[in-house]
């Protein structure tokens, strides 16, 4: 009677339902746990107090992890569905909890993840080593984490020929601080083709990329 | 000497060069497609008069179509190197020279394209048919092109597990007006998965959709 | 001498006066309440613990009720003046304490009230039917209410021919959240006939849809 | 094929589908004219200019009415199906433009309209008798258009106990000028139950007043 | 050494030296405060907690009044030297804090201040009472103090020949909340000759008013 | 019919009806000007070809002045009613229209008026000479024009004792500019008492003139 | 009369006026020009219309120099008294008048000028030969000016020791466009030492460069 | 693993790694100083709490210095490697923190810093004294510190040939406060060649000064 499960989301759409926790209580979020019954569910955006509070309000059969840096709780299992392999890339280290999120999304959902963490466009020529690795790697797209100024996911596209997918943060303080120089620095971008996502939204990233990989991995003959 | 050719990037990136005429006069733009010899070029964002200046100082031989509505120009001929088949779709009639723009890239490229215009969310169930329509035709991702209030991405990614890429345009007046409400609905999206390009980046929406063709049509293994 | 009350305003608005609990102190809160003697009042965005902290500033005998979710306080009895029925939906889950917040105000005030949560458009389907059983129990208008991309109201006003009044609430982050999105998005509907409250404002919604009820129920001729 | 008709969008939600000729080519209005046939068709927005070139474009036959000072053209009778008197009050007479429009839809549907101009702020004292006047005539809900500060339908609204829908126009220069001030002092209202419509909106505020007019003299019994 | 003194200021401007305590710790003040003698000085914006914690740092002998709702300490004793009669005028009971603010400077300086209250355009016909009683005490100037809508000093200047000063303040929550709204409308007045300091500047406007009661009471020959 | 002239304005509030011409066409205002008869009538923001447009359609005895500069036309006489001495000093010579928007307005309300241009911030020494001149020809008040960084209105209040009417200008282009940041500079003055109208309104800062004027030279006994 | 010169400010500064031509009429500035007499005078933001104009109402004997592409006019001679050698850099073809604008500046007072175009972060690889090809010429500080997402300032300031100074310039559209992104993503740079003047001026950071340069070539002893 | 050191920015760009601290937890921090061994490191924005947890998870070892009133905390030795001499002046005293910033870099890099507090233009006579020792001093460049209105570093640019580095800080209330007025008008500035860091970024501002020191005292030849 409080939230009104889409439980055919998964199949309409590729990707589950996931509960933004900003905005919910301790309280209400639990009701929506119990609610989903045995269905696996996400939480996100979710800081460890407020973990902390829900658990205890869950019953002790309840199979739940909690991924600190990356603020997710995942309750029950999902299946394993989406094969591919995606490169997460930081411009700094405050940028690790969004890419924490995607990450965690992704594998939860059965991708495989490659990591490269802090190599802003302070030192553009640390970028090449690690781009170098990632595409020996085979992976089949990119998500590029920045805040502050935001270039770096232009100077990757600009680089290479996999899809990148951009993520601003809210990294930054003054003029254009929250992420908000990052967003537009992206949407601005010089370089064609560089796809945006909203301030931290490391999730919608992650979304995002699993529908791609769903068609590359299993596409739909044009 | 005026400007330096990126040739090198449709090799590096999937995406040839493009000039965005704005803020370039008829002579410079002329010039730079003198100067561009006989690769191919694409011109955007070119309106008619001015596409009429810049041919009165182009060779004879110099080969061009222009496209009034998607205001593109392009000189000599681009190999058709992407397979793939991607839906276009807007809101309504205002929005049809954005969505052509994203057109007249992909197919320059080998990309076939599926159009519906005009099936907004003011009479949702317009849109259905089409959607199910383009579905049948195994479109391979979904650009979906809207301005004034923005929400047909959002509603179209919560029905269909295809990739959507969501294309505000600068239609509507007032408060939010010129896209903005537009471009902040589809970064506010409550459907994950949504990814954005800036206003009326029809462009934009393309190049990111034939790099992830490319993906779809032959992959990396990953 | 703290607050002047407009006694009047009832008998010539058809709304009472109703005290906006933001940046008061509880002791001025009190103070207003005391003055007002024995005439019904209503306080609006209460937290509970400030509410607690009024209580203990009261008379035994003040006649007191607190409605946690919708933020509300009613000190005495309104008379039961305005017939009616109104639907209220809403988007999403963190969108409860606003629609509350008008529920409250309009049941307050006479007035029969349906509600629908949680049916935002990242799964529209979920919608028709819920609709449907509003306007089967004869609904006379409704009070929509959404967060983030706020495009539900437009939705629902291109399905149905009853008023529709929009309530942007500050649901989301980054660009555009806090309800600024939402609230765009309204101004911006490309339904005709779609009118806006401020972002989060539930009683504003209220206090218009009773006096369109008056209308209605006891219509001036013509 | 260039723009699909929403045909049943009046019988769905009361109102015609009316088409914003901003950004709209007179062939391209000519066409969207021509394709809709001898159905009634509202185009908002028009200057005088572009509509005498769509004139010369249309068949002899096509009836045609083009209101110079509300920037409307009708194509076709519409039904005179909505019964109700609507008062229409602006601020200054700059404002005049945008209470027309309004006033010209309300008539095109049936509706009775009575209108006082330029009654603004700057001297409170001449709006009182105008407002007894207008509620003598027993109008059912008013539309009340403002610029500058906007300020005005708070007023209206807290003298009156009729529904006050509010229109901020363009007028005014500087910081909060475009009707930026206005609309924010509307949805700032200190007078509870101001509704507001989009910065020049009158199409919108008149759409509205129908479907409440329709529930006012053709009720739903709640 | 920390802080400068412009101990001229008060004869070359009328206006004493006046410390903002925002963003300056209570050792920081306490410092200003010794280091400034027994000169007499005045401290704006100090919360309570604040205000108690810079006493203890104070000298026993150290003659200091302490304002609670209008946020103000006075150090000392000022001459009073200008004469005049200001009006203070409030819309609502939560603007009480500023228009205290520019009470307690003025008085201490010497001049005579009436207040009136919540009698904001929710309901106009309450203002006129209140604005005759000011004008038969012969105030010289009014200063007119609003949040939200921002409404009342156009409304007041309208209505009379004595200069008004609008401020601001920071009540309102949603589009246009924090003083915004109401700073653009009072920007936008469609009054002639309303003048305006920032928002929630209490003291600027009570500064500006010394300055002009200067020339009042004491004029330089034309 | 077409506009209500607000005659009492000038005896209820010292200061006469004025017309904004921005958004009237030449009909309307000559329409306005006749309608208005013999009483006199000031149009502000007038440019020269809308001004000629509107002679060509007045009585031959209408009599008429236009002041290019200025941008503003005068129908008829006013009588001169203010006695007073205003000083007019402008940052740059851009500045100069809305200095003689205000200087016109105000000599034809009887005041006399000295000017001082170009002497901002850039070079602050040459501000010193013409400050002492304008104080030895005992103005009663100034108002001070500036653009870009909006700086002079500060520093001339911080170095003379005489009340200060601060009026930003549209000088200026990029982020700040159109007098964004010369408002904003004004508003934030740490010079205690500088008031502000908005950008570009030479008209409201004389008109509030006039009313402090009237005060000073025969004032209400405090 | 018109224009107070301040002609100690080269002394004073090292910078001579510079006269902005935005918002003055050709009759204005060829004024000022006539007035200046025999010293040098630069005007900036000339287009070459309004340049023809001024020009027919010049003296004969008056020594005038114009450069189109930087919207540059000059009326006499400089002395050449700064030493030093810029590098210039942009990075797209649009972004050239600005750089231009800076170029004239420069050489006009002695100064030597590198320039470097088109060579944006779309292909980060082009830049390293550019860059290098400066340094070996022992250019003293750099210039690089950028619009959309401005990142080439940042990129270059991490990879060389010299001084950056960052223009924006208003190249790009939509979110972010006419130069908002580029300002603010200079702002946020994530390098240490960038530092940024206005959207295109292009005047500004030449202006800064003489000041340093004057200070690396003849320096005072620290 | 956490963070990449790049550990030749020194060598490449004349500046040391420093760390951010806002976003990060004392945890990451310290692990970040732990990681950089006994390379000197700078971390900046660190209030005192945190400080005080960091310390507690350091090797006893750990050479640490931290500066309360800059927020900065430095671990290890730099070498004093650049020669010069910088004035630092600030408009109030609550612009210190932000100047300390500044001053703790360039003195832990070699510099020898000036500074004068609480010149604002408040009162302008205050500074010419002021700025004539720290001409008299040599100092070679300035750094001019301001919040609120921001003008003082526009006011020293117009009297000094020195270059002047602005630095706005977030200092002010109400509109355009937290350093937005102060930014914008710094950009605005109509004396040439004023350069803008961003809202309290002290510490570019000195990052920038040192690559001009090192120009100016060990030159490359032009
Ligand atoms: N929740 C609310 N949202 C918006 N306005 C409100 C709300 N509650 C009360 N108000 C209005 O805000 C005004 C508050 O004025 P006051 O209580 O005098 O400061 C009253 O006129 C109310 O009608
Ligand atoms: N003056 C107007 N203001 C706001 N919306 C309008 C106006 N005129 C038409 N509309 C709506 O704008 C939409 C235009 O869509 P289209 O004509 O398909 O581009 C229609 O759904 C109309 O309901
Ligand atoms: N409440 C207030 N609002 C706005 N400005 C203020 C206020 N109180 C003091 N000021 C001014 O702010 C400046 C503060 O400077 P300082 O105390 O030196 O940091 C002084 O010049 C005061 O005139
Ligand atoms: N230059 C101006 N700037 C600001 N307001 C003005 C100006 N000229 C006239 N006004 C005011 O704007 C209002 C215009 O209303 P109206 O002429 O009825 O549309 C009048 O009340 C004038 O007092
Ligand atoms: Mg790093
Ligand atoms: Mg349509
Ligand atoms: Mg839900
Ligand atoms: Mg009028
Ligand atoms: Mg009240
Ligand atoms: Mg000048
Ligand atoms: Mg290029
Ligand atoms: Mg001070």
């Amino acid at each position: 009677d409080l939230a009104k499960f889409d439980l055919g989301r998964e199949v309409r759409t590729g990707i589950p339902e996931v509960v933004l926790s900003i905005g919910k209580s301790p309280e209400k979020i639990a009701k929506i746990i119990k609610a989903c019954g045995n269905k696996g569910l996400i939480i996100t955006r979710l800081n460890e107090s407020k973990y902390k509070k829900i658990v205890t309000k869950l019953p002790k059969n309840c199979e739940v992890r909690y991924y600190k840096e990356g603020r997710v709780m995942i309750v029950g299992k999902h299946e394993k569905v989406v094969e591919g392999h995606v490169g997460i890339i930081t411009g700094g280290t405050a940028d690790i909890p969004v890419a924490e999120e995607a990450k965690i999304i992704l594998e939860e959902m059965g991708c495989k993840v490659s990591m490269v963490y802090d190599v802003g466009i302070a030192g553009i020529h640390r970028l090449f080593r690690y781009l170098r690795k990632l595409i020996k790697k085979n992976v089949q797209l990119l998500i590029v984490v920045a805040g502050m100024e935001g270039a770096l996911p232009s100077v990757v596209a600009g680089l290479v020929d996999l899809p990148v997918i951009a993520v601003p943060t809210s990294v930054g303080y003054g003029a254009g601080g929250k992420g908000i120089a990052a967003l537009l620095s992206m949407l601005q971008s010089c370089v064609p083709g560089v796809v945006v996502v909203n301030i931290d939204n490391g999730f919608g990233a992650a979304a995002f990329a699993l529908k791609i990989l769903k068609q590359i991995n299993s596409p739909s003959s044009p």
